[in-house]
C-alpha cells in the first residue's frame, strides 16, 4: 500500500488526507501552525457525508522528520508555490508521485522546471470546505476528484491513488487531458473567484443580477474560447452548464473571496495571469479576464497596506 | 442681452450661472432643495480664481415661473433627463438654445426626440467643481467649456455665447464637431468614473498602481478605437496625453465616485451604454467598457438596497 503525504493541512489536505487515513491508509501531515494542536488531538472533520474524528494522526511539523513518501498531496495555496521544491525533495524517492491539488494553470510546468526529477499529476478538487478551527475541517459540498498526468512515466500508480480514494469514499476520476481539465475548472474560477472579490459578493448575488450573471457568462465563453485556442476543447455550452449548476449551489465565497476576506494572498498568477499569457501566446486575447486580473492585483495590494 | 436659464443650479451651473451673473448678464436660477436659502441670501463661489458672492439672485422654485430664456444651460445629472423635456418647455421660444453640459453620448439625440421644436447643442465641462453646501460652489480647478452646435439653426448665437463666457472669465470655444468633442472627454471619464467606483479609490491611487495604470490605459485606448470606428477621429496619443494630464492633477474623486458615495444614482447610461451600443453599431466591440458598466449597474443597484 502506498504511503501518502500531505503538505499543507487545511480545508483540502485534511479532507483528502483525512479521507484517506479513516480509511486505513498510511497517511503523514505536514502542518505548521496547528502542529502542536493536532499531535494532541488529532483531525476533526464535520462532513455533510456524516461526520468524523481520527484521534491520532500522523503529524509532522517539519518535512525532515517524515519518511518516503509515494505519493505527495500538495493541498497548500499556489501562492506558497515559492517554496514547493524545498519541501518536496526530502519526501521523494524515484517513483513518487506529486499530486498537485491546486487550481489554475501551469503549476505542473513551473514545479518540473524546478524540480526536473519530480513525477507530477495535477488533481482538480470539486469541493467546498473550509478550515472552521485547529484541525477541524467543514466540508460543506461535493468533494470529487479528477486526476491527470503531466509527466508520471508509469500511469498504474494514477490507478491505484484513484482506487484509493474511491475506497476511501472520495469519488475520483482518471482525466487523461490535464490542460482540458485545468482548463475546464479555471471557466468556473475565473469569474467567479474574481467577480465576488471585485464586487465584494457571493456567487448567488452575481447570478441574480442581469448585469453581472451576464458578465460571468461572457467571462466564461472568453475563459473557453482562450482554452480552445490552446487545443483544450471545450464545448461553449459548458458555460451554461456551469451558470445552471452555480444556480443551485448554496450561496458560496469562493476560495479567493475567503483569502481576500482573511486579508491572506490571493491566487493570482495561476488562476488569472498564466492563462492570460497563455492564451496570448496561442494568439488570442481574453480582454475581460485581463481586466479582472488588474483590478485584482490592485485589490490585492491596496489591502494589504 | 441674450436671457440665460440655469436648470440645475450645483457644482456646474452655480458655477456657470454664477459667473455669468457676476458679469452682469441676466441669469434666472432653477432650484430646488436650496431655493429658499438662495433666494434669501443669494449664491457663494469660492473659487481657485477668487471667491465671489451674489447677494441677489434671480432664483425659482418652478420653471413656470420664469421668465423665457434666449439660452438655457442644462446642468443636471443625466440620470434626471426623463424629466427634461417638461422643464425646458416652457423655457423656450422659437430661437432658443438648449446647451446640455452634461457627460456622456447621447444625450442631445434623446432630447431632440422628445423635444423636437428645441434647438440643442452640447457643452463639455472641464471642471472641477463641487456643491460644498446650499448656495455654495466650490470651484477647485480647470473651467473650460467646450461647445458644439447638435441642430442649432443660426450658430451666430453659439458665438455670443461663447463671447458671453469669455466676458465672464470662463474660458470658452466653439467646436465644430460634437461627437469628437463628446467621445473625446469619454476617453477620460469612461477609465476614471468607473474604476474609481469599482476600486473604490481615486485618481491618483489608479495611476500610481501598474495593474490600474495599465487597465486605465487599455480602456482609454478601447474608447479612442470605438470612437473612431464611429469616425470621430481622436489620435491614440490622446490616452498618453490624458494619462499624463491626470498625474499633474491634484487626487481627485470624479463626480460618479462622489454620486456612488453619496447615495446618488450614477450616470452609467450615457457615460458606459450608450458609448457601448453606438462602437457596437457601427461594428466595434468595447468588451473592457462593457465590463465596467456592468460592474457598476451591479454595484450601482446593491448600494440601493
Amino acid at each position: 500500500m502506498p504511503e501518502y503525504g500531505v503538505v499543507g493541512t487545511g480545508a483540502l489536505g485534511g479532507y483528502y488526507g483525512g479521507m484517506l487515513a479513516r480509511a486505513g491508509r498510511d497517511v503523514h501531515f505536514l502542518l505548521r501552525g496547528d502542529y502542536e494542536y493536532v499531535r494532541e488531538n488529532g483531525l476533526r472533520v464535520d462532513s455533510v457525508n456524516g461526520d468524523f474524528r481520527l484521534p491520532a494522526v500522523n503529524a509532522y511539523s517539519a518535512v525532515d522528520d517524515m519518511p518516503l513518501c509515494d505519493v505527495v498531496l500538495v493541498c497548500v495555496k499556489t501562492t506558497e508555490n515559492g517554496g514547493l521544491p524545498d519541501l518536496l525533495r526530502p519526501l521523494l524517492r524515484p517513483g513518487s508521485v506529486v499530486l498537485l491539488l491546486q487550481n489554475g494553470l501551469g503549476v505542473e510546468e513551473d514545479l518540473a522546471t524546478r524540480l526536473p526529477e519530480a513525477e507530477i499529476a495535477g488533481g482538480l478538487a470539486f469541493i467546498c470546505s473550509q478550515k472552521a478551527g485547529p484541525g477541524h475541517i467543514r466540508h460543506l459540498d461535493y468533494g470529487k476528484l479528477d486526476i491527470a498526468s503531466y509527466n508520471v512515466k508509469n500511469t498504474v500508480v494514477l490507478n491505484k491513488i484513484i482506487d484509493d480514494f474511491r475506497a476511501a469514499e472520495v469519488p475520483a476520476e482518471l482525466s487523461e487531458d490535464l490542460q482540458f481539465a485545468r482548463w475546464r475548472k479555471l471557466v468556473w474560477n475565473i469569474p467567479f473567484n474574481g467577480l465576488t472579490v471585485v464586487m465584494n459578493t457571493t456567487t448567488d448575488r452575481l447570478i441574480a443580477h442581469d448585469s453581472t450573471r451576464r458578465l460571468t457568462r461572457e467571462i466564461m465563453l472568453e475563459v473557453i474560447l482562450g482554452a480552445n485556442r490552446c487545443g483544450a476543447g471545450l464545448k461553449e455550452s459548458l458555460a451554461q452548464k456551469m451558470m445552471d449548476m452555480t444556480l443551485e449551489m448554496i450561496p458560496y465565497a469562493p476560495s479567493m473571496k475567503l483569502d481576500y476576506d482573511n486579508r491572506r494572498p490571493m491566487e493570482i498568477k495561476y488562476i488569472y495571469s498564466r492563462p492570460v499569457e497563455t492564451a496570448a501566446r496561442a494568439g488570442f486575447c481574453m480582454p475581460k479576464v485581463a481586466m479582472l486580473e488588474n483590478q485584482l492585483r490592485f485589490i490585492g495590494d491596496e489591502a494589504r497596506q
